[in-house]
């Protein structure tokens, strides 16, 4: 039933272009048997799926260690919820929305609104498409990404956001404006068909929650005392362990979130398709890591942490767009831009007083940005004017539809706790919990 | 060599009673090659058995987290100390208890004891029965619900048990009266025979740890200082962060859990009922959280994290006695039924005073009988007085022999540190070890 | 390309010298499908390969959790650089190095330097050896060994050691020592000519990061204050909790080191062995888990949660150099005896005042040496002699280039942080950045 809306143009695509003429002589692209190869991409699938969706808790320990101790309970909340309500409305409208098949309701642009089902238990009476994968798996794995790009926005706009309001738009991001904007690339629709190249999404996915976190900042203001006089003053990660933790969890998923975005497992060039996207990922992040780790001791005379940890998920998010063109070498370098990007940008956005918790916006849109341009260089399918087109499209439909939600947000139920609740911290005064009751802070 | 005692019964059971006739006429059910299937199936187990191994990390940092920073070294302890036991006593006994074909004891209802052997290296000389997995897998699968039956334990008695007779209970639990409960359902036994349906353990696995919690705890009584004057003294959880990572890791394991049931992944369908599990879980996880999100938001004007958490657990407890046959919606409000039982269960167990430290017997036992009861919603195979009856015979005979084995500890070994160690902390007065020794204290 | 470099030597070994002889009746063990046996092999490097690379988390948590506050902040920053270090140095030299096919500089004992190159997208126009599994996989999963080899040393050096020539060190071995001791043995030189078993690395990998530790420790010297007037002083570790979560994260991690080491998943034969494997590792490390809760008992009279994850691990480096032909009894005693070596090696170093900080060089070291010796007693391939021998070989030659690195290091960019540092913290003298900036400090 879903045969005709899985996302099969980006492996096909990329095949059809490569510079290479007599594919396929060596190495059969048909799986010899269906059955097999439906069974290799769904479990391919689900593994993939499980390791995005580590990537929830990687961002929440990611978050919980940036700020200060007095946000964490918040925090944490924040994730767990965004979790659960990204899921449930993926499920409401997302997944069908974000793949429309031939249910279009405006022609490429928009899908129809309908709840997700599932393949019968044991495909009773069904004709799965034994060229892809069930149904249930794909679902699964896509929710994943839906979730990821709420998660994007919470680090950002931490310690001084109300928590309903928060939610309320993780609502409408994860049901309407996130599968909106992904239809258009993955869902076949009018950015496909202009041949733009977003392999797993540094675009569709983390400019999309960098979007939304940019436009969140402005509108809700940097946190009390956090510019003075001209200055930035540091507010310092309450918990270190804990922000590399989740960096090292968010690395781990990466390679599900990026692997699995083949697609296919059902042939010797698919799974070796997928190995060299894990080998790049791998890389890319490395790259993006040991950027920062030079960067800040040349810059500073000393290494920076934080910056090591944004370097490497820089890095992650910069081959986003293309893993699987590039030579190992080219990975390298192509996460080495992003961890620079990194170190550049978070000064860069404490200058116009933008004030970016856990530097989700360099990380995620700017390095998404920059990966969706760098596309051009391994893949000669990409080209740089789609690309930038696509980046355009894409970042002002989020930043218009996300500005007028956090707007009406603003203006009714309000955006931004009191300065008193700021001051003594989200966790005592909105949640009443704590999250380390017994540990005197300074 | 194990053939005759592999767990075949619940897919055929599934299969044989869903109301659809012309199952299998799309999709061959039979594997096209028996050892493609058998290679398919194994590394399934393997995969969603190193999955469920992570559940004893999730356990472990969801009790550190919540339990008073004097007593974390403890729950540490015991966590990795029960883990290792457990292993130690499956291979011993309770794997051939719990599987033991046509070699019962008393007819089923006691196996007989003897030691795991694997398959032989290179299946040397050995006709493996290629139609399910090899023993090395479905061992090592099993012997993970094993452990986390001892796990869901250890959390209601935290802070006041003394690690010794712990440890005897667990190896008691692990080593026989889990395997044996077990065996009625998983070996084939009687409640197999009866038609009971118990998909992952809602109940073998769930409830049977939260009757050997809820007998402890009323043995052992409340900590001290819990209940004053009539009122419930709030124990504050040290760190939650951990607790929050915990419950991630507990949802991710829960994948596997649930997903690795299924039992064969040799075929089209077998993969895609994987599928549905995956999806399926993760719904009554999200379900739970969310459920909990709004009614600790309705009853208590604000959100309580510990709630959600636990909101997302009972949603996980809830839908594995049937996470196949549910529709995505329907798991979703299995889930939330969970979650509201622990908002309500929690307040309800202190007014009777029965101290649970992390919230497992609302989460393990209550949420396990509820999921249980559910599978007559949707899986037509099932029996409500089949159901309810299993729920009573397998809660009466766990409850039964640990109480025993608790009174009998309390009498010979006295299972309750002392007054002084549990004020001053067990970390220091039983271990000399505190898990955060420079942290200062309030 | 690299279908003359695969370390393909270890099962056929193995198999070749089973004290069986009619193997291979029963099951066919040369796949049905060779593209089905390529993807079934490829796929699980990566997901066995993924497991590896969660083992670096785990070494930084460990390490996280077992140094002072005032140094965890460098431990968290030497543990992602190493990591991203070794990725970029296995790629330059290390992989090829390793398994340089007949690409030998000195025949059998030194490599010849290339860069990786992976199959071409999409295998076009390649003839990739479906035997075996795709280049990028094989890269993915190896590139995890030197990096984990790396991460034992920089437990042993913490809280002392500068953070570039450590890093600088780090280089060295990756791209060197590590590639060029392993290609012994895995790359089919001279060590795997003479018959050495080493089925996962307690001696290429574990010993090697033992040996590299054990000579900076020496050469480094103890920590300040660490033996007063003859007296060992505890130091701390800080964080419990997080020791024991890098516990669990390297034990999951290990089923994959292991458990990938078989190399092939093509058959049903494979499949079985990597279970064992599977089981076997659980077994391991349960095993020395519980032979330091007894033994610490026993001696102490109270359990030492830090000797039990160490006993863990212990039990994981035991079994790695046979974790195939052991049965689960023998698995747990091979593994129980690391536990035991732990417990009493621990306080000998002390004896001999050499500072290691979390315990590396008893658990890689020393158990690895033990486990190496160990192969002999369940596997009838192994010859005792050559067992030590390839132990001294490499022991001598990791040992004399390790310290020709140190010394040449001390003699230039200094080691050793200054006292001044040592005393205030790493991290706030050489970062400028605190783990935990908000909690007091004892």
């Amino acid at each position: 039933m879903k045969s005709v809306m899985k996302p099969a143009l980006l492996p096909s695509l990329c095949l059809a272009v490569l510079p290479v003429a007599a594919l396929a002589q060596e190495v059969d692209q048909t799986p010899l048997n269906a059955e097999i190869g439906y069974i290799f991409t769904t479990f391919m699938f689900l593994v993939t799926g499980f390791l995005v969706f580590w990537m929830a808790a990687g961002f929440t320990m990611l978050e919980a260690g940036l700020v200060r101790s007095k946000n964490v309970t918040m925090q944490l909340t924040k994730n767990i919820a965004l979790f659960s309500l990204a899921s449930i409305l993926y499920y409401l409208v997302g997944y069908n929305l974000m793949y429309p098949g031939d249910n279009w309701l405006i022609g490429d642009v928009i899908g129809a609104l309908s709840i997700t089902s599932l393949d019968p238990v044991g495909l009773a009476d069904s004709k799965p498409d034994l060229a892809y994968a069930s149904t249930g798996a794909d679902f699964f794995f896509q929710l994943m990404f839906c979730a990821a790009t709420a998660s994007i926005v919470s680090g950002t706009l931490a310690e001084r956001i109300k928590l309903w309001p928060f939610l309320i738009f993780v609502i409408i991001l994860t049901g309407l404006i996130y599968p909106v904007e992904a239809s258009w690339k993955w869902g076949n629709g009018f950015l496909a068909d202009a041949g733009f190249v977003d392999f797993a999404g540094s675009t569709v996915v983390h400019s999309v929650g960098g979007w939304a976190a940019l436009s969140g900042a402005i509108i809700l203001g940097p946190r009390l005392g956090k510019y003075k006089d001209g200055r930035v003053m540091p507010f310092l990660g309450s918990n270190l362990p804990l922000a590399t933790l989740g960096t090292f969890i968010l690395w781990m998923g990466w390679l599900g979130f990026n692997g699995g975005s083949q697609l296919y497992m059902d042939t010797a060039a698919n799974v070796a398709d997928i190995s060299r996207i894990f080998a790049n990922t791998n890389m890319a992040a490395a790259g993006g890591a040991v950027a920062a780790l030079f960067l800040t001791q040349f810059l500073y005379g000393k290494i920076d942490l934080t910056m090591v940890l944004n370097g490497a998920l820089a890095g992650l998010v910069s081959i986003t767009a293309e893993p699987l063109t590039p030579s190992l070498g080219a990975a390298i370098l192509i996460g080495a831009v992003g961890g620079i990007i990194v170190v550049f940008a978070v000064p860069m956005l404490d200058r116009f007083r933008i004030d970016d918790v856990v530097g989700a916006i360099p990380v995620h849109l700017m390095s998404g940005v920059w990966g969706t341009l760098a596309v051009v260089l391994t893949n000669p399918a990409a080209s740089f004017l789609t690309q930038l087109g696509a980046i355009a499209i894409i970042g002002l439909f989020v930043t218009v539809t996300s500005s007028l939600v956090w707007l009406a947000l603003n203006a009714t139920l309000g955006l931004r706790v009191s300065a008193e609740t700021e001051i003594n911290g989200l966790d005592s005064m909105e949640l009443g919990m704590e999250a380390y009751p017994e540990f005197s802070i300074v």
